[in-house]
């Protein structure tokens, strides 16, 4: 089984910490591999950002049905491009949100996510509705760290806007709002003392459940492949499956 | 006032076509102009078209604010790029599908939507359900003509199509799920028998009110614009405002 | 194009305001007139002066149609009356808490309203869930004033009041609770630092876009003419169309 | 206990069926009189006819006010009036529709409606909606019979349209929709086969057992006496408590 | 007419203050019976107990329907076995949290629920989502005293708690969350100055108007008799109607 | 890794194919074990046998706890005592409703629930509802075959079930409603056309992800072990963790 993970953002060294994270908990026998699409922006952190991702994001899709990847994970907090990422792949495609959010539903009565920049909160309500996990959400809380500030030393700050969080809300776990976090689930579960959620490590174990049950997505309507037609302009050269 | 209605798709056709229906109803004193994007898909019938048209779109929005338009209309059913665009335009952005949920609102109890192809319903529902008009919405019909092929010539068919949604959902209007539906809106209020609503009307009379009002998006917060950073590839040369 | 505006309590000095109001955003060629009822209390404070309110808000709905008014505003922020006029009325009426919603989410995620007295807080929650806005309603605040002590001199009361709500709802966006604030809008816009809507201008301006795309109330089920009957006492006398 | 069913329609005729209704159920001890208003429309049967018997209906809570009455039961399935009235009286106020369809909660999964005139539909899902019992209510089907024109001759086509609404909706009881149907539910009850719910019975054995509990609306806020003002014109003389 | 008040939990000196509560709101003609199950819990303050609270109540259930009992109260706020209890009886049963928790809504806008534990405050969440009640429901707030240690003498901390839910959450009545308060509900009534709502009295009045009404649950499809069959070991003597 | 499946009823046959299932699926390493409980029914087809068979699973869940068990399926598609096994269980405790629904929402918009009595479609209705997919469950259905005879000889008629319910909801895939059927879910793939989901596999995989990722039931509120308590009669002997 070959699982690809896509980081949406264009930063090669968070592509590293978020394969390391896949790479952690995959079953033996699992084959999973980490991209950095060839454009987007660095970092997202806006809906601009997150659009402007998507068409990257699909590119490494493209590619990998052209080299027989069996499942994909969006490792981006925004679940960028998920829709089209279905219609485009034959395998199962997961976002590391959905699979944070709902895994996060098995343990408790709520849980409360934690994020970057607090402009982004918007999105992870957004997302939490569509999931159907709205109830399930006590509260979406923001630590004020841009994406690729995060790194050990931003623990202690991460650990306290945790335990804040979960305080404020009365939450049963967290879930971390950014694939960025993935390298720090660990310690952060040591220190605050609640369950933390890190989507990307979700999400690669959902993919890999899936395919294991040969389960992928319907694509007998919503997500057939998309009709070909004519693309314009900056999409020339992309490569389509 | 000057108000740009984008054409998310790049037939240059359909740019015209809306451009009239929205100059029919805007008043005396408002300037509207139209724009085919220079990147994109020729028409959006897939979750894939709709991303990918999404640069195209933004681009036209930061080529306005550089001339000073005062508001925009996303003239596609699915709202493409519509929160991204709030966030680099600083006056109003409208999509035509909350514009026309919304209008339909006013006019009973229930609307149902007619659309293109099937693989679009599910579009036209999460955004029914992002606009809060669920329980408004009885249903979403697609009359299975494609985008492009919407002409005078069809008539017959929507029209059908319109008076069986009415009739299957109990409706109280029909909701036009596609821009390209625009120059027909007239004959088919004529030949349903009930209020048919085009969105890129709705839409642009809705931008100049928001105008009028000196409404405009809070950027504050969630909508403020998008950080600076890199951008890599694809994106070269994206003229930002 | 004709307007009429009705204030549905029977003071007359917040009728001419209510006017003015709507005057200062219709287009030209669209005629506004605005009309205090015979009939109702001086202001609308409970639920009782709000359902004491209808039967003079009808009447008027009833002699505007006898003179051929082309649509219909409500100006009170409980939409009093609104389906009963919608039966009564060829044109479209729209109350104003309806278009203050939905025009408030346009602007942002979510917004918070402020009204006057505390007890009218829980008809603004009804209302809301009605137009499918709760989710988009962070919250309802009131200033503690009387609707007919509502003047410039309330303006520091009420900018305090604003500021507050935005404060604690995190909104994007100040929806005023009653059309008593209306001649204040401007001045708060400036104090408050964030887009504050005005009901009546909002109302205003939806009824002149849906009589300028020719959209009115389906008359065909629901919203039929009343079907005719005795009315005892009370009634005696009013002027039905 | 003394426990006074309004009317809200000006059919005497009416008034005594549903008087013999709420009699049939009370308990030894408890008094009921029935009050027809001496305004209004002879029956309901639009939002205008509902919108226009709500003074009456107060009126009458107001005489009971000064008579000493322990609780209401407002007897037309559309609940006229019913916040203004909590506001006036000192003890519970109860209508028929929110009676029956809590009642209905009680007997299985889901209900339906059985109501006149298919125009009157969307006044019965409101009410659901604000009840929260929207999940509950499976369907609401009019038999298409004006509110007089109910008697035992239509108890054939009234059971017809019960096993209809049933079988559609795969039901477990039925609530019918107006209070002229009380006289018939013991019949209905016979030739449906399913829990029948007249909501004149429902109301009146809820608001005997609120007094029997001494509660009553909390009228430390939003159900407050209306604060006193000027009352205009056609209310000159309504009697208020 | 007998009611049969069932205490899911095993200790007999509850089981004699519900049965008072009961008794002190029944009809003349209402005979009131109160149970101890032979086997389960002292006290229900988890889901744990609760779960093994339920084949004692179902006994119960069974020996009331072999005796001839009209209606059930199934007196743990928790409602536990409320489904399989209705298949098994024959006439109405009500839990005291869906009885208390309706009946509030006729009082006002919200409710607050006071109970024991705060790890039941889940549960409570819980039946107000099954029952639709979700958006009557304020809050629920614990005292934080075992259910067994409720006695006059906690009578000021209950009243200072549910004083304390009222201005936490506004609410317009204080919902008890246990039946061991039922004691002290009148008490309560006295001290905390808003609207005091013991399930016990609710549902005891709840069953009987159901029985008043001839109205019981529907047998036909989901609350059919259990189709027979064998049950192993635990449940050897069980005693089935 | 050892994870425990309890089959809810007390007929082995089943719990050897449903010990099949799991052991289908999981990773190597990952060792899985089946029990049957010692009392209980003999299959789970009504809210009674579903009451009834809870302190079986409870029993096992107790005994696992003393072997050293990491995790748990509950294999039943009523998800019986999953909030009471959760506070017994050290590890994840995973219903197979929970996870089969949970897991269908990765794979399109919609999906459809073919289970085995009509009687038990209500009980997957509040599942939804319970787990935030209603959304996504488009409807269930049952095939009308009693649990104990599902079998190689109903595949047939399962498919047709399958098939209907596809077409009637416009599902992208089909939930199995019964442990029952774990056998023939590889079959049904086959002979459906869409995805088919046994929840014994979801829920075995889903386990074996929380274990994975060392994430398990939050015990520190709502979830903590049951207070110590005397239990009564017919749990006597029961052996508690």
């Amino acid at each position: 089984m070959r699982i690809k993970v896509v980081n949406p953002n264009t930063t090669a060294a968070m592509t590293t910490a978020i394969h390391r994270a896949a790479l952690s908990v995959a079953a033996k026998g699992t084959e999973v591999e980490a991209a950095t699409p060839s454009m987007g922006p660095a970092s997202i952190e806006s809906h601009y950002d997150e659009a402007l991702s998507v068409p990257g994001v699909l590119d490494e899709i493209a590619k990998g049905e052209l080299s027989g990847v069996d499942g994909y994970v969006l490792a981006c907090f925004g679940d960028p491009g998920l829709d089209a990422a279905r219609e485009l792949a034959a395998g199962p495609v997961v976002g590391i949100a959905e699979a944070a959010m709902r895994t996060a539903t098995y343990l408790g009565r709520t849980f409360t996510v934690v994020t970057t920049l607090p402009r982004t909160r918007g999105r992870a309500w957004d997302l939490a509705e569509r999931y159907g996990v709205t109830r399930f959400c006590a509260g979406v809380h923001a630590v004020d760290i841009p994406v690729l500030d995060l790194d050990p030393d931003t623990l202690p700050r991460l650990t306290e806007a945790c335990r804040e969080a979960l305080a404020a809300d009365k939450a049963d776990a967290v879930v971390l709002g950014c694939a960025g976090m993935a390298d720090l689930c660990a310690d952060l579960t040591k220190t605050v003392g609640a369950p933390v959620i890190d989507g990307v490590r979700a999400a690669t174990l959902q993919v890999q459940s899936l395919v294991t049950m040969a389960l992928t997505t319907n694509h007998g309507d919503e997500y057939a492949k998309p009709p070909p037609k004519a693309y314009t302009g900056l999409l020339h050269g992309f490569s389509r499956a």
